[in-house]
């Protein structure tokens, strides 16, 4: 297990340090991303024009980008964003939100992939499978249930994962019912997480907010942990996952409740639960 | 009551089905309007960029289209998207929130209407009202008091809806107090909901995405049951929002847990609620 | 304490009038913004197309320009509003957003300033402070830590406020652990609200939509009533946080019940516990 195990202490990190993180989200899911950041700890800045994203990238310590609602014009914005954040050496965390679902989103996610160094890619296994050149039509922007990480196809997927890995020189997490999180040389599974989390629009989202949030904290860690503080960071959102559903099931609440309870559990998490809840498997 | 005491168990088929909800709406109830969509057991996909809508719209199996906070701009992408729904056979749900209240909206309003065939129409009295022909300038977004289906009113209002479904071949669904469902046969009025659902934004907006899940749902479904499938949504929703206030009042809640208790509330909602719950008036 | 005594009743003329206010803000927080002004018993509209916003304006009874997410493209619609509401005699408020942190917010700011006169202008310590002609580059949208109003720089701070409304002629509010309300005269401090205000993404925008709802339900009261009308509202929604912050530690929750509560305690709130509960400081 390598570097899990150490105490990083990172979530502490993220509130002592509260670095800035500098979202270009879709507009859908940017208010509970920005609820999200401040809840670790860190702090978001949502800021996507053109004629600012430079000096942003620049006041922040790390980059998010998801084309979740991205427009046409809207993309010379996000790769200059991405080139500055890469020239500052800060993490970048990419969600290439649907790709596959449009030649449109395909196109852009693989330039951005061209163009921006990331440090992360997050996504489903539809997303991270297209972007690896594997299959071309996904359903929609959420896995279709054919493509969750069964014993049957993860060996496929985790070798898409790997090849993306390969290519891009980035940390790869493709979520599904477990979380595999790959780069060119580790396999991780984290087992955390519950199956609301795809009832609630943007846990996805979120999710790219505190791998950012993390690995900005943790920038200055010693050798290449970049794998395992976003081992870290998934294993974090899927614990508040796991509260959050278990205070629901005590309420008799549905997925509104869910959703404040994940919120709620991000804010009060500590260090401690998530090293003793953390499921990881290597 | 026709069609609406057959088992059709709309619910259910949402839940089995998943259909996938394309909307383009605004970006002010977006991320409430997705987790209506997920809560109620469809998934959605927020799309509005030109470059993808048609792709978008052929992955789909309902349009949702919404001018909240349309721009010029966008005009053509929400054409594009509803002109390829109608020839896939897809149901399309139009919701003109605020025509009337500006030329620009009335005028965007009126071009969906004459180029995209829609299934419902879903807008208060006044949004209603002036797409009929009659009156030109309501109140803002939502209907004037004095534009309340009263039985002063009721007459007058019922008539532009008539007017309206004759003229455009849909469904239309005024809310308010009581909501009407009018197309060139058939009138229902749905006694359920409550006030509070006033005092929460994007409540409407969340309706139209309910009625479209359930649409795509029934789309199998013998003969013309769009009519008693909107009246059924209409129900539902309705039904969450009596089943809110109860929880609201019960933990002296305001307008925020409300807002909450909706969602848990469609989450939680079955079949048999909708039957024993609806109050229609034929 | 001048007006601050008298019986407004400012809350009770908001839900006897149900001002309808514009809004022209950004997409991570419209949501709970138009969430809010519900909740305080005003109405609000969300529009900023340029074709529209002039007429909407004219519907209106007040204005709220923020620029949080704000693209050059959308700059004209902004001050075609302004200038109107200007005209019309509406209440206009002003966030300045992030105003120091892109040399185009600050510019954007600037021109709004110059342009449209501000009935109040809404920000944190750096945001004033760069448009009084200070500092020029803030961290990020959230104040610094540094820049707290403290014993040390509330000197400093006030002579900024004040300088930035000798100039514009606003009300200038400065929201801090301590909400300092100036304008040429007079000075006020405060001290409702809690920390957690600061850990939920737009409570400063909600704050934006609670004045501008209280200065358009009190647009006919008698005198220059703007500044303590200004105060009451900050005073309300410090109430609400402090009222939020109590049953969030009662429940064992987080960050999440925190802004649910908050929506929660608006909605319910009444004049008598604003008079009671405000703390302030002449």
């Amino acid at each position: 297990m390598e570097r899990f195990d150490e105490a990083w202490q990172l979530l502490a990190k993220v509130r002592a340090k509260r670095p800035l993180i500098h979202c270009m989200t879709n507009y859908v899911t940017a208010g509970d991303v920005a609820n999200m950041i401040l809840a670790a700890g860190a702090s978001p800045v949502m800021a996507d024009g053109i004629a600012e994203v430079e000096e942003i990238t620049e006041l922040s310590q790390a980059l998010v980008l998801n084309i979740g609602t991205l427009k046409a014009a809207a993309v010379d914005a996000m790769l200059l964003a991405g080139k500055r954040a890469v020239e500052l050496g800060h993490p970048v965390v990419f969600d290439p939100v649907g790709a596959g679902a449009s030649r449109f989103r395909t196109e852009i996610a693989r330039q951005i992939l061209r163009d921006v160094r990331c440090t992360v890619i997050r996504g489903n296994a539809s997303e991270i499978g297209v972007l690896a050149g594997g299959r071309t039509r996904p359903r929609g922007v959420d896995a279709d249930e054919r493509e969750l990480l069964t014993g049957e196809n993860r060996q496929e997927q985790t070798a898409a994962a790997r090849k993306l890995s390969r290519e891009t020189g980035a940390v790869i997490v493709m979520t599904g019912p477990r979380d595999l999180i790959v780069d060119e040389n580790r396999t991780c599974l984290v087992g955390n997480g519950v199956p609301m989390l795809g009832r609630v629009t943007g846990t996805g989202c979120m999710l790219d907010g505190i791998i950012a949030a993390f690995l900005a904290a943790g920038q200055d860690d010693g050798g290449e942990p970049r794998f395992w503080q976003t081992v870290y960071a998934v294993a974090a959102a899927g614990i508040c996952g796991e509260l959050a559903a278990q205070k629901t099931l005590a309420s008799g609440g549905g997925t509104g409740s869910f959703r404040m309870y994940l919120m709620d559990e991000m804010s009060n998490l500590n260090d401690r639960q998530i090293k003793e809840e953390a499921r990881i498997e290597v």
